[in-house]
């Protein structure tokens, strides 16, 4: 299906091209709105309105909420006072506090003038919350209810009122002072067999909400633990003041995923998408762990040369610390990456420790004592009898395979412990992840690795 | 919320002690489902089939689709086949696909003896589709309509229907041999000013759908892209078979992120969640990736073997082995996951690998030159200045920080193409992630090392 969409995207752009304006009207009006944003990346700056202008008014805006913020941009300068104003009119109230959040101040400044006041009130509103908050992902447009209304009254409600909210399938039972007491869907309304019965009498009351200042994170769990297609969001005084949207909360999940990764790849969260980060861009977010994790390194040479007299005595000893530093490093990633995302899933809590530890130490005790034994074979097999180095002893052989088990479990231990403790004291457990493992275990098992060849080869 | 859940929690199961049913029984009404089926993770054995007999019918149904496959089997085992029959019969199509997966053989016997003929058949049918396709996550319980009803016909069949589809809110017209012409939203319905105007004229006609072949990683990426409630799939002779709703692609969003970070962290993916792993589970999905990466450090072990008396002669370079391979390490992680991630969100293709290079390129001659220049002055400073080792002269400070520009430079090369590479050969990008990077970018960095060391040195 993929490939198809190529073949009609670059016929599609052709018509453009040689002003077959009406034809690609024609098309462009059963096209879904995403898939319409996508034609746009491929155009030139100058084409960009003249094809916008070709969309019907309706289309246009919600072609336009989909399109990259500088194609954005771009026709926001471009627009008539008219033409901002319609396409304004079409936006929902969420989608229009977005816009604003990433446009320029001066662009900022004529969406503001062109909105209507109470548009421009509601994006003031929103923006006014914490960044990842409900509040700044919420949309103040939600069908609401009376209690006392009858089922009829409240369908024909919707079929009044409906047409400018983002979704009309949950709608919200309210009081007068707008306090939640309930919550009622479409479907409750529509099965209800009597058209006369009052709304409180089906509302659902088990009421599930966030407050705006909830962490967009938690609310993307509740989300996917509850399955709703819309979540009530409430002030401090249980007042209702908007809705998040099941559309919005699996943006969250993607976001906060890839902010994970991100973090746990050794990087800072990034603002944009890769294809529009340009190499400051990601330089700026890769280059203050490349430094930590350089200097810190100052301790891993630091324990190489206190132990330097050892390393000329036996210098076959130096061909296995990159054996030994890789293997403790993937071993503590296992376990911290693991644990990191079962704390993201919200399957684990700090209190879990005793558990998780049990766990590691079992596994990292399997997965040590084999990887041990293959590697001593391994090493008899091929330094000794295949690559004939003759100075690989049984003694050289057994502490490397030695220091490997006990590198695993020492890897292990600190990888599933650290980030349950970043937890607990509040910080991104994520930052627990490869890169920062990697650091501490390596110093960690070379200190034991000199500790065995002292002891074993007598250096 | 979280914190007072808990306390509701351990009052709540201190009511099942106590034996105060009724009163238990008057809150759990109240609950969500999901919510009830967490409670059941808190109960011993016993108590599970008690607790589960005070909530009503539907109630019951709708919390045992949340509860864990351990719980379910627990009472599906203890359940009468009365009680059997009147869970399975409030349950959707696909949760009764899912538990028929997850349950063992004389289990899966018991249900599709008891479930009615009908049920029994989609079972069978949802189970015939490959793993992670459309046709194996969706369910065959959709609301169609004709193109030549009137939208009063279509609320009345709703209305009438509607009670036992997964969602009402999308409906999908077909043709009397189920090929699916268009689609209606109810919201399309409710707003429709002539009660007597045919579907067909409302309809929208540009349909995008799946076929129940359709990866669920491409199902997922479509809903985040349409911001759908439901994605129709079709056969190959474009017949409607059945629906995927929001939150089954939400779950697959989960599933999938988790199975890359997995993945990423150098593991099999994992069958269970954490909690429910395992040592041995653990162990099987982690000792692959640690012995296959053990044996190629044998690489890294022979380079430095090759080198070893340039290392004898000088070996101070020894105490820089690690910062060098973790430096290169995490530049190469850094670009490989960005990369990994921009590709399971569909931002980037194998065709742009040129653009995905350059700017690679740029960012690691940023990053290169600055960790070098940092570098040589952190060796000065602090190995020759503060810690006076006489083995550091300006010259292997210079070795060490050109080796150190240049490895960053390979290792983000090699961390951008890879992913591109396996994507296009048809593997899982995500395999090329740190674990797999680091033993690579190991030997070569290593290899740079100690050309530099023979050029510069004379060793």
């Amino acid at each position: 299906m993929a490939e198809r969409f190529e073949i009609v995207e670059k016929a599609l752009l052709a018509m453009l091209e040689d002003k077959k304006y009406a034809t690609l009207r024609d098309i462009l009006v059963t096209m879904n709105p995403s898939d319409v944003a996508g034609l746009f990346g491929g155009l030139e700056e100058k084409q960009i309105p003249l094809m916008f202008r070709l969309l019907p008014k309706e289309q246009a805006a919600e072609t336009f909420v989909e399109m990259e913020p500088e194609a954005q941009e771009l026709l926001i300068q471009g627009f008539s006072d008219n033409e901002l104003k319609e396409v304004l009119d079409e936006l929902y109230v969420d989608d229009a506090a977005d816009l604003v959040e990433e446009m320029p101040a001066n662009v900022v400044k004529r969406i503001l003038k062109h909105a209507d006041p109470e548009m421009r009130s509601s994006i003031n509103q929103i923006l006014r919350y914490p960044e990842n908050s409900a509040g700044s992902i919420m949309t103040t447009e939600y069908v609401s209810l009376r209690p006392h209304m009858t089922v009829g009254e409240a369908i024909l409600r919707i079929r009044r009122q409906g047409i400018d909210k983002e979704t009309i399938y949950t709608c919200y039972v309210t009081e007068k002072d707008r306090t939640l007491t309930g919550i009622v869907t479409v479907k409750d309304l529509l099965l209800a067999e009597d058209d006369e019965a009052p709304i409180e009498d089906i509302m659902l009351t088990n009421l599930i909400y966030v407050t705006t200042q909830t962490d967009q994170e938690e609310v993307a769990r509740m989300f996917s633990k509850y399955n709703f297609l819309a979540l009530p969001v409430v002030d401090g005084e249980n007042r209702m003041v908007g809705i998040v949207t099941f559309d919005d909360a699996m943006d969250v999940m993607e976001e906060e995923a890839t902010e994970d990764i991100e973090i746990m790849g050794g990087m800072m969260p990034s603002e944009k998408p890769y294809i529009r980060s340009s190499p400051i861009d990601l330089f700026k977010n890769r280059i203050p762990w490349l430094l930590l994790l350089m200097v810190s390194a100052t301790f891993t040479g630091l324990i190489i040369t206190s132990f330097e007299d050892a390393l000329a005595a036996q210098v076959a000893l130096t061909a296995f610390i990159p054996m030994l530093m890789d293997t403790g490093g993937n071993s503590g990633s296992q376990s911290s990456v693991t644990v990191i995302r079962a704390l993201s899933l919200d399957e684990l809590k700090f209190r879990d420790l005793g558990m998780v530890l049990w766990k590691e130490i079992r596994t990292s005790l399997l997965c040590g004592v084999v990887l041990a034994v293959c590697c001593f074979v391994k090493i008899w097999l091929v330094d000794f009898l295949l690559l004939g180095n003759p100075a690989i002893t049984l003694r050289v052989d057994l502490v490397v395979c030695m220091t490997l088990a006990i590198t695993v479990v020492i890897a292990k231990m600190v990888g599933c412990t650290l980030p349950l403790v970043a937890k607990r004291l509040g910080f991104d457990p994520a930052v627990m992840a490869s890169p920062f493992i990697t650091t501490i275990v390596d110093a960690l098992s070379l200190l034991v690795y000199f500790m065995f060849a002292k002891l074993f080869l007598h250096l």
